[in-house]
């Protein structure tokens, strides 16, 4: 697989200049698959003066804080790798040049195609497909339902993207904690108050909470969304547990 | 909506004689598009003969027992009809005239063909693809996970699967109530221990379940499809409970 | 024990013509003692037609369902029969005759006279004495509190129970899942939300609660019926769990 | 009603003498009814004596601490008192007799003769009738479920009992607030782990469970003992919670 | 260590004149360290009239009840006694005169001093020093905490403090117990629910549970007061559970 | 209060070259107090090029993320501030000089000296003072408590504590997040499993627990240790929830 890992590298660099948020985009592309989904993308490398100016900011280091490294392997599973059908290879290399690298939830999935088509295709359209919820909102849900349920992929993941598309790195780590000390407006309020209810005790949920969110300014359509959102990350969360899933080093350092 | 309507009550009769487990084939067919998602299935008319055998087997009932009606509407969100694509046209014709009638929950996902797709495409996977789990068993972890979640519409969709795959009505019912009462081998227990263990505090999951499951002659692979089944129904009870999806009454009734 | 195994068999032909709802009527009659405790009520023998009726609803069986037979033994302690006093035998004989059957319940109590006595004692007072509560209300808060405590038996014996006396189907699947999806009017709903907070809580139980009943009707005697029974169901929950007590399968196949 | 009055308070001087653990002796005796059940007993007048004593015991008290009164009134419905037959008229007299005062549980069933001689019966074999349980372990298991359920009034009335037959203060309040940090042999150690265990979640008690107990020396019998004991302080707590059930002062001071 | 060992006998017996509630005050004061911090401190020596006066109040015991022992040791780590400062040593020998002991509680941290002094000026700083919270309320809040985390040293040793401030019996074992049953008014009502909700589920509290305590005439110092006390007895609780730390045996006979 | 803000102003430069892991060191030093308690330090300004560096990293933002800022005010009440002794106003000044910033708790604690000194002293005792337990371990004992309670203030601080002590940015992620997906040696998840233990359930830790402790090489002292700081943050998690402490947002960006 020396071609794979070629691609990684070459990616790695990319991701120094036009990386997006993790699986925006997903339409067309051509790339090699990930030749290996249990192996990680290559942690990329610092450059000394990055290093040189957080350690002038931070309390004197008892050790240098080493490069981020990824966890490996990606999964607690021995899989092998599968055939990628060429959506999926181009999806694959579409991320590593906008993100400059592959989510390793997808290289998790990628030892079946079938299953990483369906994951992708049930993700980006909840994620990124039309909606009354902003992305930013999307990805709030999938942080307060993951924070109930102490998922470190997606927790590490979609904080990421709460800092990144929010442009606040404070709500991020609020919801990734307890999003109750967020301050957030009504609207928000009470879209996490009822995505966090119903992983928490979904048989619990009924009309009355519907009504919050109705009053809230939720469309019933929107209120779909919500739930199927939060829905999803209960799956993804358990699947991410299940198989002791660890997300890519770089989005620890994502828009901190 | 007259076509779809007729079509409806054509695939009722069909249901009489060559019905299978709900969703069990997707692949091809042409058919008219439910016209109109919020509306259940009509409930099979039982025949007389079959009436006037059960109450002799029971007790002397206080009021004569209905025949089964659906709930109405299926869910309780306001949302319209979307436009279905020819594969998931093809798809709800396929479910009327294998099952009778079209499971609630492609109605519930049919307002937005989209969402439909990715539902039906995942599930299908999971739980009709290739596994080393037979699809009794993956049937039996869809009803451990939505007993753990109280979920109504899948406890009952899925109890009948379990009844039906494996001509065991108590089986059914006794995973539908307390998965521990069945009487299971170490194989299904280690299994249902997980997906159920799994479904109730996900962040306590570690290498010593995996490994329970491995002494119990699960594979890698093997733990992976456990692991999304579980978290699949984990999605689908609160995707049920957040919107009061309602099962076809049909299951009720179904392999008992 | 012929004499008994005799009466038993007599008794579920009976069963096809009178049978009542299980427990209902205790004064009077006489009958031989159920010889040996720990062995099922035999399972009726269910006509061939009936299978036929039933294979044709469904879709097609992977395997025909069998005839549910009850499970074996009654309970899991090895407990000798005891000596029936005079009373019990005859109450024995009368579940016969108009159940077609001796609730296990009653069979696992049967080791010890005394215990049986005051066992039935308690449960016909509750359940089928004189009380603001409908038969029907006091067998729904059977079965929601037997939800709650996820307990096969009685799950089991008064979810049949519920569909009988309501003539509905649905509502003791309902009540047996979630008793929240049920449409029940608000006096019910009370009345549920009691019993359920009762059970799972009842350190929490104050004044309030009281109150909410009192509002939805319930008079004081009322709410000490609805506490009875709540209670009662706690503690036949627990001595079912306890000794992993078995239903009669008849149960399963009533008022469907 | 003087002459219940009158009663009482004869009974009340009887107390300092002969009295014995709560409910210990049920069979015949005859005297009249406690006239108004919602009314307690009243405290016993401490004497002079004492009261010195314990305050040169205690640290300077910030106010002299009052003779213990009963709560009132016994519960928080408002029941009107039945007509008690000559069994129980006998009984409350020999609980006057016997133990100075008719346990406030008695006065509150006593607004319906059937519902009181029910749970009299039920009671009294369970806690004083045949078994291989001694009466101290049967108190000790009544309170260890109190404990979990939080029972203001069997906490109360049943710690007394426990330091009673202890003759062990700490026993009594080592359970009543957590078992655990009672010293206590094996047997008695898994005899309340079962019963408590069943308590907090009955759902997940299985022959493992079962197993520990009879390796701990107790029959199968007396595993039914340790059940329906269990199960029956989980009837009582929550009868007591519902109707907020007071015990009588005089438990608090006894066996100290 | 026999001077201490002495001291500490002669102390006892000043326990029954001039006892104050437990670590009532601090400042100053002279005595020898407690030497052996692992030895519990000698039970007081009931007067033979106490026990004749006890045995005639209560029902025939089946045994005669030892005089209150204390546990031994103090707690289940073997840890060797510290080198106390003059101030802790005139601490305890100030406890000695007016407590007639030193709680365990201070032998348990008196294996190092420098822990010792921080554990005590917190406590009497909190509990003893300014505040808006009477001395009792302080108390209540630590037997309501040390309640919902079942701590039997906290239980013990603050349940005699309510029973002493209070002067009601009935109010220490109401909090132990339930404080739900306690008969308490609104300010008083609304600073346990705070303080339990405080404990049970920390990262619920929010600006609306503060709002209650200012409505019932709180203060924001008094909140943070209430605060401050359920947060000790939460790390208290934690420290004694962890510890198996025991009480003196005299605070159960304590204001009773 | 000119004053103090010019030397919070000043200190804030200094951090840029000598912080240290916040409240390391306590004892000495003179400064002026933090004239009002209620404000918090001023974020440092990120050099221009360190920003630059960072968004080169991260994908596109889809707004320039702001330099955090810090939460205000500090708690959720309205406290004035204290008058600070010498000693905690030299404190103050040396976490200024050494960190760069006072941390926000001892802002919070500052309207009371008496309370800011015991809480200083516990603290520093706990997790400065001599320990069998390294300062790492006992930051990563913080955080997983924590964790557990969902505390924003204590995560932040001890979280960052973690990091750079470690010099594992992941490590500190790890424990916010679910302390079970760290790479910990025996000795490490032992620690975590108990202090975890026994900040949920304090009642159940016995014996056995201590046991598994010393199996993994802690003496009985490092048990009170452990005990003594997962006991210590239950108090902490719950004053900062119950007045909504915010912590420094410079935190957030140290060790990443």
């Amino acid at each position: 697989m020396p071609k794979a890992n070629k691609s990684l590298k070459t990616a790695g660099k990319a991701a120094l200049s036009k990386a997006k948020p993790a699986l925006r985009a997903i339409k067309g592309g051509k790339a090699a698959p990930p030749a290996k989904p249990a192996v990680k993308a290559p942690a990329p490398k610092p450059a000394a003066a990055k290093t040189g100016l957080k350690s002038a900011l931070k309390p004197i280091p008892l050790k240098p804080a080493p490069a981020v490294a990824d966890d490996v392997p990606v999964i607690a599973l021995n899989l092998a790798p599968g055939k990628l059908s060429p959506a999926m290879t181009a999806y694959f290399k579409k991320c590593q040049e906008r993100l400059g690298f592959v989510p390793n939830v997808l290289l998790a999935y990628a030892f079946d195609n079938a299953k990483l088509e369906t994951f992708v295709a049930m993700y980006n359209d909840l994620m990124l497909g039309d909606s009354g919820l902003t992305k930013l909102e999307r990805e709030m849900i999938a942080v307060a339902v993951s924070s109930q349920n102490r998922c470190y992929y997606c927790l590490t993941a979609h904080g990421a993207a709460v800092r990144q598309y929010s442009g606040n790195p404070l709500l991020g780590e609020h919801i990734v904690m307890n999003y109750r000390v967020a301050r957030l407006n009504k609207r928000q309020r009470a879209m996490l108050d009822f995505a966090v209810k119903l992983t928490a005790s979904p048989w619990s949920v009924e009309e009355g909470d519907r009504e919050r969110l109705r009053r809230a300014g939720f469309s019933d359509r929107d209120i779909w969304d919500v739930s199927a959102i939060a829905g999803f990350f209960n799956m993804s969360n358990r699947v991410a547990s299940a198989t002791d899933m660890r997300p890519n080093a770089v989005y620890h350092e994502q828009a901190r």
